[in-house]
């Protein structure tokens, strides 16, 4: 392992001109004006794993952009294998003129590489690929099977991704898969991701008359969908934050104790500086964090009836809409939720309106991972032992769909190894990445590759 | 009197013309391009009142369109003076395409006449015009004095009114005014309007976070203040449409029994039929006609927050707004009601989010003249005579700045003898008037002269 580690710092000033070469690459899979780019940056990444030393390596078109895939099975039956998945495609770098250097332009300044794609995802995906490279020309051969899977539509839903792994099942198969497309929840905080959240979602409309109405005229004898809609989003949670769609909690898995403790240990987020919310609520029973992290929420995330210009329009709205969305815990299958949010609006709609429900038709589970997981208990050795300190276990309240996905198809263990800090600005002007976190980075992966051989 | 009554018949196709002619101008308060047309139509009514015999009349200058005042004092000082007002501005015409015939080529079709005006209140002005000079043509005389005040600028809001109403006191005052701008609540059954509501409203906004958040790395920690905007309106309103908000029927004028007997006996509207909503509601204790007539309400007239696009976007809003108005009955006082709501929303405004409110500046008190009032009797006992039907009484839920203007200076009794339909379509295509009630209204008015000289 000494030379693997050894190769790195040797080349350290080479792997960052090479990851500025693959920055430099403006993969932007949104803006068909890019497609030419997006293909040279699959191109990178499949000559990158060609020079490592690896024997199949494909670029594999689909309906949108190609999917990098490539395998080296050489570690030997008895050692397992892992599916490392990534992204070489980046999100639009507008507005252009808030970037202080250029987006493709790499640059570091206060020790950060300023670049669209440095964090998400180019950049670990470049890790990766680095460490492969290093592991294959100092030692000959990798400590486990490896096979890689890096698209090129994530930042547009993946698109493809799905169908692939779901018909060429085989040839993804792994023994557990690992993602670096997230981050530590600060810099040099050994983190350990183990569990995201579902999600599901819906939109209605209560409609009450054909057109908007005379409110003096009409106002007295027609119900109000506006008002309607209060009342019926007002039944749907409680003033203690409390979810009152009725079976929303049943199948949650309890919050256990060691859990509670695990987050309470991990570093907090001061929600009011970092929001700019006068004051921070949480379901009841429940802190904050616990609530973020690892307990079901709905949310309203869009809401409009009648007049929204300047003054005053004395009208009665002929309609008023809701967007909702739920973000859901192990337990709850979205589908289900969705048939309990339905069957709420259902059972609340005011009389004197009509509600017409449109499902959200995308949907995930939520994913969660046994932190105690040997293969997690590894993931958190590697880090401590490269960035000297312990590691922090946290859930995080987004979702992943590649995430959902993997799980859902194979069934096997997901480790998500993220090296990002929360100073990014993913998807934002500026975005960068501590340099000190693509060395320390790459250490963590030597560790963690020899760490999961058999 | 019979005399008068036949000049009116000799003359009727006389009479259509020169209407035709009036309504022909496009006096469009509205539009610039039309301020020469709009002085036209001033300069028509001046000139048709000089014809008449109107001592005094000018065409007065405001800051925008002009005011034609006339008067005729020779009744004697015993007899009563009424100031009668109308407005010959309209609506702009638009959607043009919409329109059976052109908006300002008047024609007959089906007895009813369709032109911009024909109704609102071209139409309704010029009957009072012809009674006035066929008093003067026939008998020399009128029956009362007579003070006229004919403005441009009612369909942009009346907004040079307020102040010479009030700078000028001495000019306009009367001992009661008629005003013909409303309609009866069928073709040929008398109506009486009694009663009008006043209003008052406000805006407000809920302000969470700075900006609009991700929903999952914020949901749970952070007040969604599209929620918190729905819990907090639904506090305004139960669920029998009885209003919350506290002291907000405090002063209502109870409805007294034989008000609720004018209101059943008068005609009703089916609400289902006419505006497509799917079931009517009222508030509890009184029937829709009532509710709409007679009673207070408080109705959200726009409310926005968040993504409004297709699709999903999983934020939790920065911010919610809603805007309120209230229509108020006798006895609520505009400025006290928006107190009170101000009091309601800050003391149910939910933790986490700021409340910050924009009190709407206009406002109007309600107007109510007493049923059995000489001048109310003789109104309708005028209706009786020529369209030989009872006369029914009602109380409308809209709102006429003018009366409100016209009861705080003067405290002076207001008539409104109205003679458009239900089917007039004011502000949209293809106005028209019955060409019937253009006759039979100018009957009724040459009884009422007569009925209220004293």
């Amino acid at each position: 392992m000494k030379e693997v580690l050894d190769y790195l710092e040797q080349h350290k000033e080479q792997h960052l001109e090479e990851l500025k070469n693959f920055l430099h690459i403006p993969s932007v899979s949104t803006d068909s004006n890019h497609k030419g780019d997006v293909k040279k940056a699959a191109e990178f990444v499949a000559g990158y794993l060609t020079d490592a030393g690896f024997d199949t390596v494909e670029v594999q078109e689909t309906k949108g952009h190609p999917l990098v895939y490539a395998e080296w099975m050489n570690a030997g039956s008895d050692a397992p294998t892992v599916l490392f998945y990534g992204h070489y495609d980046v999100q639009p770098p507008d507005p252009l003129d808030e970037w202080v250097s250029e987006p493709f332009q790499p640059e570091i300044r206060d020790g950060r590489l300023y670049a669209r794609g440095s964090s998400d995802d180019k950049g670990q995906v470049f890790m990766h690929l680095v460490v492969l490279k290093a592991f294959l020309k100092t030692t000959g051969s990798l400590p486990i099977n490896v096979k890689v899977c890096v698209e090129g539509e994530e930042e547009i839903g993946s698109a493809n991704l799905y169908d692939i792994l779901h018909e060429q099942k085989d040839k993804f198969e792994a023994d557990f898969a690992v993602i670096s497309d997230s981050g530590m929840v600060a810099k040099d905080q050994p983190t350990i991701l183990y569990g995201l959240k579902g999600f599901t979602g819906l939109e209605f409309t209560l409609k009450g008359p054909d057109n908007d109405l005379h409110s003096g005229m009409y106002g007295g004898a027609i119900k109000n969908p506006a008002m309607a809609m209060a009342q019926l989003l007002a039944t749907m949670k409680d003033e203690e934050e409390v979810v009152q769609v009725k079976g929303f909690y049943d199948k949650v898995e309890p919050l256990a104790d060691e859990e509670r403790q695990l987050m309470k240990e991990s570093p907090s987020e001061d929600y009011k500086e970092s929001t700019g919310a006068k004051e921070i609520v949480s379901e009841k029973g429940y802190t904050a964090k616990e609530h973020t992290m690892a307990r079901p929420t709905l949310e309203i995330n869009g809401l409009f009836s009648g007049y929204q210009g300047e003054g005053t329009k004395t009208i009665i709205p002929a309609t008023a809409t809701a967007k909702l969305t739920c973000r859901l815990v192990p337990g709850q299958e979205p589908e289900e939720i969705q048939d309990l949010l339905v069957d709420h609006l259902e059972k609340h709609v005011p009389k004197g309106v009509e509600l017409s429900i449109t499902r959200e038709p995308l949907s995930a589970k939520a994913y969660k991972v046994d932190p105690d997981h040997p293969l997690i208990k590894k993931a958190a050795e590697s880090f401590e032992e490269t960035f000297n300190k312990e590691a922090v276990y946290v859930r995080m309240g987004g979702s992943i769909p590649v995430v959902e996905w993997i799980d859902a198809i194979y069934k096997m263990p997901i480790v998500l190894l993220g090296f990002g800090t929360p100073e990014d600005r993913l998807h934002s002007p500026n975005e960068s990445f501590p340099v000190e976190h693509f060395y320390k980075g790459m250490q963590t992966l030597v560790h963690y590759w020899n760490k999961v051989k058999k």
